[in-house]
């Protein structure tokens, strides 16, 4: 069996997935914008590319793992995109979180190909991504599935499949994204009403973590909210609020009044347009933006 | 030791707990407006009172689990309230949700009339009482906390200590049912988009809470609102939104400008304000309010 | 001078605008997707055509009044566009409330095409546009501006001028129909919390609307909501939903948090997903939305 | 006819109302918490009392303008209060803004003490005050608002009667109060809408208040958010935020679910709990927390 990859996306999340495909025995063929991050993997197990058409020459997959819609289809249809070398009836795995909408016009442009199309984004922050405790949603075409099952299990701790419609997946995605979210503007406001009132946030958020809200998000994401730290950047509050824009729009296109879906697209877009997007984590738009407008 | 025990108010929670102090070898002089709901409890195990005054007499703790601060006010100090006899030093056990500015006043007036208070807020629904899994949150004099322990062990799985202000377990509380509600329109938004796009409900629910939000808030009514099923009526959506009025004049006096407080009295006041207060459970509120507005 | 336009859109504010025209004595080219529309105007003053191309033929000035930007772009870029037609140096006048995006798009287009566009939505209802007193905001090149001055007086009262950048006029439009719709918001919470403290709606909204908030807005539709009376459809609560969305669209793409934008287009969402988009006036959005989340 | 009154409250409003009163022919027994204030008042036609009692005495008219309803009650009830003093059949003209619940306590006390109460507050800044333009809204017992009619329109352009329930008008007040706020967010949204795509903030704003919104609050309250100049501070954000909580509290108590009350309340608490409570207009609350949450 060809063990080659085409691997496309070499950020905070990709960098780890890609070590573990490595570490499953796969060589990578790599492309990555700055080049230099590829300088992190094991030079043995890959190739660098110079573009993502180089990249997926001689593949049955490309794994994309990148930043947003625009990203992604500019990679496949580009001057150098990888539909100019993907060898018909290779599989185009897309890791990313974008829109269904996206997802679905992709898939028609790689059936047109004779390419095919999995949607698969996945849910876990860089150290899950490192452990290997990605949870992996994907949805498509049954075929794409089962031929993509091993490369997935060797980045996630699960593949959940949300059916064939391509979008699904993507749906699935967003929504949690919006629920993350939310439990971070929950987390902001409870911890701070605790503090206001003389409470420590600490103890009053490992009693809540411990307890009725004792899961991965409410753990995790709260030990930064209770301490008020949120460094160091691992997903940029910018990403945030792409993904808030996407959540937002999927209610306004699938006609869902769902005002705390604003709630959470506001908080992050204040942190956009008040200059941190980049310079700051998604959850501190949350715990830092709670905390000044009260004050403290 | 004198293990005969008042107990006040035999409401959804207060049956159960009843119920676990007698298995626990209490006999307790019950109070209860409707006097009918004590014929659920063992007969041999209690004295039925026909006064909180009555209720109180006698014992060394008086533990109250009513509907709202005007209530546990008025059987303290009613002309038939429990100080017109409660013994020098003995206990007053407050478990009922109220304000922190209540639960001090109580204290006040306790102080002044030689006998003690503490706040004991629980959480969980009638199933968890039953179960003995409530948990409880304490606060107050150390003195108060060490003597009432037996008691509050006999009733939940956990006893947590905030500390010495009385008001403190209270606000924990109220912060934590704010959380619930929060966590509940998050369900209901996130369900709904996921049921507009084609996906199955119950499917991302599962999914959901059995990882990010592998919880017991996020499972045990995320199943409701999977299923769009709100009975049996468990936590009248009016009593949902008094406490819901009590985190927003919590955020109100201790200034924390709290959008997502704001978001969630909304809700539950839509409900009670469609007559629908005392007929639903407040996840309903939730569930329906949001099935509703999208149309499904 | 050539006295024959071209007008495409014979909806609710078209039509009585192209009467307005035919009164200061303009020949319509006319093309609306109903024919039977076109039925209603003085037939010796219009050559009803069968297409855009048609209607744009030999004429200097081509006006659309439509639904939605989709609309537009497809009769100016259409198989049977004006574009197919136009004359060189001819003026598009964009009277559609339609985003500052599509706008600077078509300006781009026509400039390519020889041709010329001049963004000019306008501000009144049906009423208000058979008055000839509705008020064009006007943005685009000065040369362009000036050569439709007579056309846009002749139905309007007043020209007001947003610069040179093609978009500006299209974004006073949209912060305009935001800013009314958040005057209905306003109206339908105030005179619902009046009437449920017992007091006259009428009598509240007369007083409001004849000092403090003396002025066309909250006179004109504040009517409407203080009668409860959202007959008849004059301004569909989908097409105000439509604006709605490229509101909050706008907010999102320049970067200004603005939660009320945010309430608003759940409001019209809501009235949309309700199945009432076609059947109701936007004011019903906010009026009846009010009033059933009141049980009133 | 004895034109002597009793007046307590000489801050921002009340000064030039006495002002009026004076320039009428009454003569005032004025009582302020600091003193000093009453040097503005034309000292040959007042008399500077030490208590409320003492400026009670002897007359038929009470008036208080004041800044909460503490404060009023305090006035009234207090050791030094106008009861203490006040002759049967005299008449406390209560013209603070101040919840309807207060309101009807007083008329309660008032009565049990035969002396008379009339809710009549006020709409208007203190330049309106000062042009004796300010709008009085009054509600109570037949007799009490005939008996007021002249010293009302000393200071007022106009009396509007709502009716006999004692609260009435103070909840016309708070629902008035909300609505300026309203149109406060939605100015602060709408210019920054503007600027932020490139718009003269001021042109837009004159656009609008000369237009569909021509009318004293979009006019006198939008040139100060037009020009992002909230100087002086006429109303202080904390009395603004005090209004805005009885605005939410209102809506709780009436279960109006009002979600822009509820916005609307959140920024003024933002404002407050900044520190800027004392500092600051209300105007600033919406002007600046918009500009500031979009970076500019």
């Amino acid at each position: 069996m060809n063990k080659k990859i085409a691997f496309i996306g070499l950020g905070n999340l990709g960098t780890p997935m890609a070590k573990n495909l490595i570490a499953a025995g796969y060589h990578l063929q790599v492309y990555n914008r700055t080049t230099s991050k590829a300088e992190e993997l094991e030079q043995a197990s890959i190739t660098v590319c110079s573009t993502p058409a180089q990249a997926a020459e001689g593949v049955d997959f490309v794994i994309t793992i990148l930043s947003d819609d625009a990203v992604v289809t500019e990679i496949v249809t580009g001057a150098d995109g990888i539909l100019k070398t993907m060898q018909k009836g290779a599989l185009h795995i897309s890791m990313s979180t974008i829109s269904p909408q996206t997802s679905e016009q992709l898939l028609a442009i790689h059936k047109e190909a004779g390419t095919s199309y999995l949607a698969a984004p996945v849910f876990g922050r860089p150290e899950a991504a490192a452990a290997k405790k990605l949870w992996v949603c994907v949805s498509g075409e049954t075929e794409a599935k089962k031929s993509a099952e091993d490369i997935l299990n060797a980045m996630g701790q699960g593949i959940i499949d949300f059916g064939e419609t391509t979008g699904g997946a993507n749906v699935v995605k967003l929504t949690g994204n919006f629920m993350i979210m939310a439990a971070l503007e929950t987390m902001a406001e409870a911890y701070t009403i605790a503090e206001k009132n003389g409470l420590d946030r600490q103890q009053v958020a490992d009693f809540f973590s411990s307890t009725l809200f004792a899961c991965p998000i409410f753990q995790n994401y709260g030990k930064f909210i209770a301490a008020k730290n949120y460094e160091p950047v691992a997903f940029k509050a910018k990403l945030g609020y792409k993904d808030a824009r996407l959540a937002l729009a999927l209610t306004q296109k699938s006609e869902v009044p769902a005002p705390l879906v604003s709630l959470v697209n506001t908080r992050l877009l204040t942190q956009v347009a008040k200059g941190k997007g980049d310079s700051s984590d998604w959850i501190a738009a949350f715990g830092e933006g709670v905390s000044e407008d009260a004050g403290v």
